[in-house]
C-alpha cells in the first residue's frame, strides 16, 4: 500500500514513526538523496570537497545553518528520514528515529544524489540487476582512486559494483551518464585490481552475488558512501547521516 | 612582444610589476579567471552562493585558507595579477599592483570562469563584437533576475551585453553554451525591459556602443561582476578582487 503514497504521505509515516523501512521502491519516479549533517565549522571544507569530488558526491541540495526544511522537498529533515545514524568523534553511537534529541542550531545539512536514480532508469531499459533480483544490499568498496582533498577532508573513492552482461555493457554506460548528479557513468569496467580491490566477493559494505564472469562483466560506480567515509576519517565532534536504504524521499521528479 | 609569452612567463613580469596591463588577448589559448578573496568567516556562505548560482558564478578553483597557489596555475595570488581592487566594509579603499601588504592567513581565494573564453570562441567562428572593435570594455547591467540567496549573499544577477547580427544569434547561443564554466548560453536575447534594464545606452558598468536595432539583436549573458556585485552588498570587513580587465591568467587551456 505503501508504494502508492506521495513523498509527503509517505514521509509523515516515517515521522510519526508509523513506518521504518527501506526507501527502496517507494515513491516511483521521485528523486531520493542520501543526507549527511555536520557542525558549521566542518562545512565550508566540506562543500569544497563535494566541489571538487562531483561525481561521488553529487550535492542535490544545502540546508543552511540552524534550517530544517530542504528546498527540494517540503519536509522537516529532522523528523521525515525513516532512520538515522550518529557518529562521535567517527565512531557510530547510535541509530535512532528521529534527530530531535541531537539537533543543534549550527548544523548544517548535505543532500546528495543517489543511485537509485539510475538503478531505476536501467530497469526501465529491461536491464535487471543481481542484487535487485536477490533483494540485496549493493556491494560496495573502498578503491585506490583518490579523491581530490579539501582541508580536513580526504580519501579514497567508495564504488558500488554491478555485474553486467557483456553485451549490455555500452547501453548501461549510456543510461547513466545521463545522470550526473547520480554518480553518472562508470568510474571503472573489469578488473577490480587494477582499483585496489583484492577480492570482490569481500564487500566493505553491502552483500556480494556471485555471476558467471563468462557472461557478466563486473561495473564499477562512484557511491554516495564516499562522503559518509570521508566524512568520518575527520572524526567530526559529532555527524548524522540517513540509515544506509533509509534514504530522503524528495518532492523532486527524477527526470 | 607581450603576446608571446607564456602564462608563467607574463605573470613573473605581473609580479615584479615590469607590466601593468590589461590581460584581455594576452596568452592566446589561456583560461583566464575572476578572483575575489574573502576571509575565512565568509567562505561557506559565498562558496554555496556560488554553487547555487553555477551560470553567474562559475568557480574553477578554490585556493584554501591562507594559502597562496591556485592548482589551475604555477602561481602566487598575492603578487601575479597585474591590478588589484581592495574593498572595506563594501567600499573601495585601494587599487594595488600586489596585496603583499594586505595578505592574512584567513583569506579563502575564489577564482571563477571569465567571458573571455566565449568570447575568443566566437572570434575564432568568425564572429566580430563591437566592444573589441571599439576597444571598449563590455557594457554591463543590473538587472531583476534574482540569484538563489546562501546566507548573508543574496542579490540580482549581472550580465553584459553584445549585439549580435540577428542571422548569427542561433550559431552564437550554440557556441556559447559549449562553456558552461564560462558562464554558458544567453540568459536572455532581446527586449532589455523583459529583465528590468530601462536604458541600453546606461550601462552599469563598462561602455555602450549604439548599434542597428534593424540587424542586430542584443543578447544578454550571465556576468562574473555578479559575485562581486553580490559579495559587496555582504559589506565584508575586506575583500579583495582583481581589478577589471585585469585578470588571472591560469596554466590551463580553454578547451
Amino acid at each position: 500500500m505503501s508504494k502508492l503514497l506521495s513523498p509527503k504521505e509517505m514521509r509523515l509515516r516515517f515521522r510519526e514513526n508509523k513506518d521504518v523501512i527501506s526507501t527502496s521502491g517507494l515513491c516511483d519516479g521521485y528523486l531520493q538523496a542520501n543526507m549527511i549533517i555536520l557542525p558549521a565549522e566542518y562545512a565550508f571544507e566540506f562543500l569544497l570537497f563535494c566541489h571538487r569530488n562531483p561525481i561521488p558526491c553529487p550535492i542535490v541540495d544545502v540546508i543552511e545553518q540552524g534550517e530544517g526544511s530542504p528546498s527540494i522537498a517540503d519536509a522537516d529533515i529532522r523528523t521525515d528520514i525513516p532512520k538515522y545514524r550518529i557518529y562521535k568523534n567517527g565512531e557510530l553511537v547510535d541509530e535512532v528515529l528521529d534527530i530531535k534529541a541531537y539537533w543543534r542550531d549550527d548544523f548544517v545539512t548535505f543532500l546528495l544524489g543517489c543511485s537509485f536514480t539510475f538503478e531505476k532508469a536501467l530497469n526501465e531499459a529491461g536491464i535487471s540487476l543481481l542484487h535487485q533480483e536477490m533483494n540485496k544490499v549493493v556491494p560496495m568498496y573502498q578503491t585506490n582512486i583518490k579523491c581530490r582533498n579539501a582541508g580536513r577532508f580526504h580519501g579514497s573513492m567508495v564504488v558500488s559494483m554491478r555485474a553486467i552482461k557483456k553485451d549490455l555493457v555500452e547501453q548501461v554506460i549510456a543510461i547513466t551518464e545521463k545522470f550526473p548528479h547520480a554518480h553518472g557513468g562508470p568510474v571503472h569496467i573489469g578488473d577490480p585490481s587494477k582499483i585496489g580491490i583484492n577480492d570482490l566477493s569481500m564487500p566493505d559494505y553491502g552483500e556480494f552475488t556471485p555471476f558467471s564472469t563468462e557472461e557478466m562483466v563486473p561495473v564499477f560506480w562512484a557511491c554516495g558512501v564516499t562522503p559518509q567515509y570521508v566524512g568520518l576519517q575527520v572524526k567530526p565532534s559529532i555527524m548524522i547521516t540517513h540509515a544506509p536504504g533509509y534514504m530522503l524521499i524528495t518532492d523532486r521528479k527524477e527526470d
